[in-house]
Formats: structure tokens, sequence, C-alpha cells
């Protein structure tokens, strides 16, 4: 299984198809080619040594659906307003298949996109949900090769889920075997014991290794690549895991143990005088749980079985895109939507902005030959999720609509022959934290709960409405475990940053339907259009 | 034709319908009950007289398709993102219609929207232009009874333009009789001067008063108001006057000359150094002919003569709704899309933020009896563009959507037995200056052509990108002469008012697809739904 590709790819080619991999709640830091000292994962490593390793990688959000949807509009959260999960992605806003499929690509889903579709702006419309259309933009862009946002608890399990029809005809008996097999393990009785409590995450699932998601979403993504042939595509192959229920199949969950958990990171010191929303999410459930010792080495094993799962089906995968010639011809990206605290600072989960749950990480692989002077090289320059997009349509040639798209082309990194003039000196993310129980707790409005950071070379500042800020010195500490957010000594930095916030805010790109080119074209020039403005 | 309708209105009745009235460019101090001294505006100061008149309400951006767009999306103009003329409105906006018609109301035009279709979203969402619905979104929502923007150079008129067809029916032959007849004016040799220079407007239009715009717009109203018997209806008769072309009919061309022309607002002092975008616009053709006596003196009596016409009509229209018995259940706004600066401060025009562009003349009948203890009364609470379509939907009892609907309703200020708890402390407007030979002047690109005002009861702050900000010192100098930008003394008032204009930006309605009740009804309910995160 380890017959790299590395070796086998000789002749490089011209970008026809994008496979966009994308992890749910993968930690930058939980792959060895980005230093995890007990977790190998060598295919996704042979992937950065063919290509280029973003090490300061950030989402727009870090919640799964804000996250991917910033990822799929190439725009911040607070401009294409998806800011949670479930809360719809508004139908007016263009998606990756609004861009890449005039460009003759087949834009195609396999996996999770966590959208929600936008009913009352589809009514508006007139648009019929289970229309071409309809069912397009219900989709964010994608056509829904497979789709299969991961999460089926019994209570809104969709009886068509063909993951679960896939799991019946492999004879697992159940009207929804994605948990009873698939996420449940068995107990020393063989009773039935749900993967929804972390505390049976050290038995294996009750599927095969070759029936699970990520094996049953590897091979849809290879069947669609199969009946592709040589049409051009975009692929979003996007797996659930290593996202909860934290169930990994035999053999893979036997390969980890205690023994293996690398040390948290926190201090007790960030209990004293917390920031209130920090604190506020330390109360969660997910927070105190992962606060446990005991169920960080119960539960991280898993976390860990179902990334090196993941590794291997990454090398199968390209394995095959090698066998069909689609190596060649082929950028591949390997990301993530979001982290996972797992106990570091306290936390659990996500949706703050420490490094373990804002960072992402991100791997290109470009076949063009223009990227061979980076092949193997790590770039620690600050990326974004939004300059997927921008990414894509610039290996294509293709405009990259800047007065919509917010990110940047990652092309002049990759293919270091152009002229990078100046790289974004500060990345972004946003979070709408109203749906959570932290904001019950601190008594807030819907519309109150927002903070927004900004990350530079140096310093992270995170803005809370209504509360004070937080700033940690990248440099000095890059643990994050010293919040300097009210330190009088550094009142200057977070002044700046609070300015760069501000400015950031200002310049967002909120003239969506007139580019800046045509802008210029049209300036000055309602005169030969006839309308004199103040002539005498 | 001054029977008043004061007297006449005394069975007051619930709302069923809105008569939306706008004017263009029609300056707030220009009506007799705001203080002009010159000018007689007898119907519009009846309107002020039997419902509020709200004496400091402020447009979105002083510019007319951005600032309709606030008012018809109820959105600020970054938010709805048609930022300037002929900036296409998202076909995702929601707009006046897509609020009142789910109430039974037909939402009807009557005039300008300055509307730009967004051809490419149409597009990308299936929807033929010229089916009911895209008609519909290219419209802003409205039903076209009668679309008419008013401005028709020869290079781009419509030959089907409903008004010129009336005009030929009416024995005005030309391809063009907008331009030739209802916008020119005849030389001493019987020649035809074309209204698009000012140095014309001191002739009466070649058209009869009867024929004229505003006339004809008038009677359409009348004719749409007719036809829709009792079915309730929102009308927006959206006159086209007295923007320019700056040319009244016979007898109202003669009514004023240069000694009607109240002075000038604006002192030499102002030309000393001042502020860069400002000085920018100075150099415009229309404020260097402005900068000129002669020219004002020429102009601005044309100006108050189509003021005054529209007065006449709107009394005429007031009377017909008596009639009709529409003035028991129809609330009346009368409004502007923002001001002229007819030479204040060396400048011609609109864009900027002086009070003369910024300002709107906002006048609300309610016939509901809560608003008798208000009828007469002026208001100076701070007062927005957006807060019309809120009032409209409260008068209607129907949820304001405030998660995408940015207004506040005035009908708690109109009916005063509700709370005001608090009213906003500041309003806001903003300008994308990018289509305008200021940006080119300043060699700015096209996204840096922003700026951003903050208006509270004492102070007016208006912060541009890449330049220091201007600041108004409105109790000691309500004549905006004195920029006190780059005083060092108002460096706190600066700030302060810099950090408002960010808290605003940080909190605008962005996530429009998901209402705060729903928001409240879901947090941390993920468990009922059987998500159960992190829980051991």
């Amino acid at each position: 299984m380890h017959l790299s590709f590395v070796e086998a790819v000789d002749s490089m080619g011209t970008i026809r198809n994008f496979l966009f991999i994308m992890c749910d709640q993968l930690r930058a830091d939980y792959l060895s080619c980005n230093g995890h000292a007990q977790l190998d994962t060598p295919h996704i490593d042979a992937l950065a040594s063919r290509g280029v390793n973003f090490t300061r990688a950030y989402c727009q959000s870090p919640v799964c659906g804000p996250s991917r949807m910033s990822f799929y509009t190439g725009r911040y959260m607070f401009c294409h307003g998806a800011t949670w999960n479930n809360v719809p992605l508004s139908v007016g806003e263009w998606t990756m298949g609004d861009y890449l499929r005039p460009q003759g690509l087949r834009t195609v889903l396999v996996g999770k996109t966590h959208m929600r579709a936008d009913d009352a702006g589809m009514a508006r419309l007139e648009i019929a949900p289970v229309s071409p259309l309809g069912v397009r933009v219900s989709q964010c862009g994608f056509e829904p090769y497979e789709r299969d946002d991961g999460l089926h608890p019994d209570q809104s399990a969709d009886p068509h889920l063909a993951y679960n029809r896939y799991l019946r005809e492999q004879g697992y008996d159940s009207d929804n075997p994605w948990h009873d097999f698939a996420n449940a393990v068995e107990g020393p009785n063989g009773e039935v014991l749900s993967g929804w409590h972390m505390r049976n995450a050290h038995l294996p699932a009750r599927v095969a290794e070759k029936d699970s998601e990520t094996a049953y979403m590897t091979n849809r993504a290879m069947a669609f690549i199969r009946e592709a042939g040589d049409a051009p595509w975009c692929l979003h192959l996007s797996y659930i895991k290593p996202h909860w229920p934290y169930i990994a199949p035999a053999p893979y969950r036997d390969l980890y143990g205690g023994q293996h958990v690398v040390p948290v990171n926190r201090l007790a010191s960030e209990l004293d005088d917390p920031h209130p929303v920090v604190a506020a999410f330390m109360q969660h459930e997910e927070s105190r749980s992962f606060q446990r010792d005991d169920v960080r080495h119960h539960v991280i094993p898993a976390y860990m079985a179902l990334v090196k799962q993941i590794d291997d089906h990454i090398g199968r995968l390209l394995q095959f895109l090698q066998a069909q010639g689609r190596l060649d011809d082929t950028m591949i990206v390997f990301t993530s939507d979001h982290g996972d605290y797992l106990g570091d600072h306290w936390l659990g989960e996500k949706e703050l902005f420490h490094e373990a749950s804002v960072r992402l990480p991100l791997l290109v692989y470009d076949p063009d030959a223009a990227a061979d002077a980076t092949r193997g090289t790590t770039d620690d320059r600050l990326v974004e999720a939004i300059d997927v997009l921008p990414t894509f349509l610039d290996a294509l040639g293709a405009d990259l609509h800047p007065h919509r798209l917010e990110g940047r082309s990652l092309l002049p990194l990759i293919r270091p022959g152009g002229i990078v003039d100046t790289w974004r000196d500060a990345a972004f993310s946003e979070l709408d934290y109203a749906f959570r129980p932290a904001r019950l707790d601190l008594g807030r409005a819907p519309h109150e709960a927002r903070a927004f950071m900004v990350r530079t070379a140096d310093w992270k500042y995170i803005f809370y409405e209504h509360y004070r800020p937080q700033l940690f010195d990248l440099r000095a500490d890059p643990e994050e475990c010293h919040d300097l957010g009210s330190s009088p000594v550094y009142a200057a930095v977070r002044a700046e940053l609070h300015e760069r916030l501000f400015t950031w805010l200002r310049t967002r790109r909120t003239r969506t339907t007139v580019s800046d080119p045509a802008v210029a074209q049209r300036t000055a020039t309602a005169r030969h259009r006839g309308i004199l403005i103040g002539v005498w």
C-alpha cells in the first residue's frame, strides 16, 4: 500500500481536474508531515512531498457549516452569511460550481457539505427544490454524486441515505446502520453501545473497515473518477471523519492507546480569570469531558485511528489516480474544515480561535512543471480557506472574479516563477456563537454573539462583542497559553490590530455585481453615454 | 387647488395602503415646512401638518441608485451591494415587494427606481428576464405599472418609453420627445436648446405643464389607484424631478428668479486645504458650474419651480385620494433619495455627506387615530431611509424581519402610546465613488473609493479610505463649514466616532437567512435532535 506515487509521477501536465479533499475536524498537527510525534501518515506526507505544505492556513470560521461555505463561495463568513451549521446559504451566493462549470468542469460532491438550502430564498425565486437547478443550489453548487453530511441520529436519519442502503446490502441489518454499525461498538456482552457516547470510543466499530464511511466515500470518489473518464471535473471528496462520533473500525482502532496521546496544551493558569466567552465555552459539555485526562486517553486514540485510516485511503486513492493517468492533470488539495481542541486550553470541539481549532492542514499538489521548484516545501505565509477557489480558477487561466472572491490564488506561491509582490500579512476568521449554550450563559441576544480574529506573523488578536479582546504573542507564546488581552503593556499592539480588523471589514468585497475592470471602464464615461452632469 | 385635505380628513382608519412618494434630488430644506424662505409648498406642508415631519432623516448613500436600493431592501448600502448607479442589485436581495406582497398588497412602481437588473445572477438561476418573475426581480420587486428612470439621452432612449409614446400622442413630434420637448427649451429664434446644458434652465420647457413628467406620473399614480379599487396596495410614486435636467414648464418656471435664491452656504476658508476627496469633487464639472453665482441664479429658480410644481401635484393627488376615500386607510410617506448641493460648500450634485446632500425630507402621514397626538409635529430623532420599509410592515402588524431589515419602524415615534425605550443615537451613510472622476484624480483603484459617515446629535464624522477623516461640530457649526478632521483638539471625539463606525460595521445584519427567534429556539437543542456533542 505504501508504493508511493512520489516516484511514480514523472510526466507533469496541464491541470484539467481538481481533487478537493476535505476531512472534517482534522487538526493540522495530527499529520506526521506536520510534526505529530506518534501518528504516521505516509500517504498524506507523500502528497506534501510532491506539493506545498501550507503551515499557516486558516479557516474563515472554526465551525463546519460556515467554514465550508467560505471554501465554496470564496468569501468571508459574514459576507456569505451562513454563519453557523444549518444556517442556509442564500440562494443568491455564487459557489464553486458556478465558477467551474462554465469552465467545462463537472463539479461534484462526494460526502459532506453541511449545506442547508435557502428554502425561503428559493420559494421567492420560484425555484422548485427537486428541479435540477433546485438540487444544485440546495447542494451549494455541487452535483450531489453522493451527498452525506455524516451525522444521522435516529431522530432525523434519512430513510433513503445511500450509505445506509449500502450497509444494508452488505448485511448490516438495521433501520439506521450508520448508527448501529458504523458508529456503534459492541459491549462485553454483545450489546450495542452507541458511538454518541465517547465512553465507547475505545472499542472498534461494528462495521468492517471496508464498509466504513471513509472506505465507502473513497470508493464513491473512485467510481466518479472512473465514470468521468476524460471529461474534466472538480471532485469535492469530503470525508466525515475524524469528526465525532469518534468510532474507528478494526484494525485501526487498536493501533493507538493512551501511550500515544501527545501532551495536552494547557496551563492551569488559563483557568485563572479566563476571558468570559472562553470561560463559557469551558463549561460546555464537550469541554468538561475533554478536560478529563481519562477522556482524552480514551478518545484521542480513536481520533488518531480515524486519521490513520484516512491516510491509507488517501494512499489507495492516489494509486488509483495514478493508474487512471490522472496524476498528470489533476490538482489535489488536502485540507479540513477546522481543527479539534481535544482538551487543549481546557476546551473541546472547535469554534474558538486557538491554533488547535482555527488552523487547517493544507497541502496542494500541482502537477504542472512550473511547480517543480516548490515540491516538498513548506510555506508559512498566511493562507486562508477562501484561497482555494481562486487557486482553482487561476490554474485554469480563468477570471478570478476579485470583486466577489475575497481569497487569493495560491498559484504564485506554488509556481514561484511569477512575481508575488505583496502577500497578505494577516489572516482573518469569524465566529457567530448565537446557537451555543455559551451565549445563554452569558445572557446575550443572538445578534450579540460575534467574534473576530486577526492573526499576523507575530500576533493573534480576537475581538468579542461586549467583552475585552484576547491577544497572544505568537513568537513568545506559540502555545497561546498567555492571554495578553487586558495587559496594559500591550495596549498599542491591541489598538493596531483592532484597527486592522476595522480596515478589513470596511474593505471587504461588497460590490459583487460589477467587476473592478467594468467599473474602471465606466468611470467618468457618463458623458459619452449622453448624460451631461452639471454642464453649463 | 389649495382646498386642503387637512380639514377634510376626519374619519381615521386602519392602514391598508401605502403611498410612498419619492422625489429625486429634493433637498430637505427646499420645502416651506422645512424653513425655505422663498419657496411656498402648502400641499406638502399640509401633509406635514397631518403627519410627522422627521427633520433629521438621512439617506444611506447620497446617490440615486444605492439610496433607493436601501429604501427598497431596508438594508445599508454595503450590505445590499448596489453601491452606485447602474450597479445591479443582486437577484438574491429581498425587496419591498417581497415583504408586502405576502401581506396581500399589490406593490407597484410609477416612476423611477434606478434599478439595474442582475443579469448574471438571473442567468445563474435560470430566470428568464421576460418572465413575470424576471420582470419583478429586474424591477427590484415592484410591479412596473410605469417604470421610467427619467434620463433618456438620445444615445440610449428606449424607443418604447411610455412617456414618449404619450407625448407623441399629444402631438409632440420627435423620436425622443422626453428630450426635445419635456427637457428642452426654445431659443430666441425658435431653436431647440437642450436641457442637458444648464445655461438653458432659465427658459420654460417646450412641453405644456399638463404633459410634463411630474403631471404625467401623478396621472399614472391616480390611474393605478383608481384601477386598484378596494384591493390593498403599496404605490411607489417616484418623481424624476427636481433632478436635472433642470427644466421646468410654464407657468412654474417664471415664478422664481435670482432674487429668490437663498444665500449659498459656503465660506472661502473651505477652499483652504480642503479634504483631498472633497477637493477632487470640487473639481468636478458640476461643482465648478455651481461655484459660479451666475449659474446658481440661473438654475436654482428652475429647481425651485420644479419643487413648486411637485407641490401642486401633491395637492392634486391628495384631493384625489380624499375623493376616493383613501385618506382613511393609506399611510403616506413623502421623501427624496438625497439632496442637491446647489453650490453649497463649493460643490454641485450630491455624493458627499454635508446636510445639503445626505439629509432627506421625510414626512409620514399615518391615518390611524393612534397617531393623532403627533400630527403636525416635527421629530428630530435620527431617522434613516431604511426605516421606511419596517414602518410599512409594522403598520400592517407584520413581522419586521429584523435579521434582514436593518432599519427600525417609525411607528413607535408616530404613535407615541407605545414605548420607545432607546432610539438610535447615530445615523449612517456610505459612499462608493469608484465611478467618479474624483477617483481618477486621486489615483485610486475602484475598490479604494469608499467613505462612511456617522452622524450623532452633535457630531458628523466622515471616514475616507486612505485619507484623513472629516469632523463637523453640528452644535457650533451647523453649516458644516469648519472641518475639524485634522484638529488635534478633537482627536478624542474622532476616535470615539471612528469606533462607532467599526461597531456598526461589525454588527450589521449579515445572518440574513435565519431569524433571531429561530436561532433562540434552536440554541442548545442539538441534543434533542439526537446529536450528542462531547458527551462522555
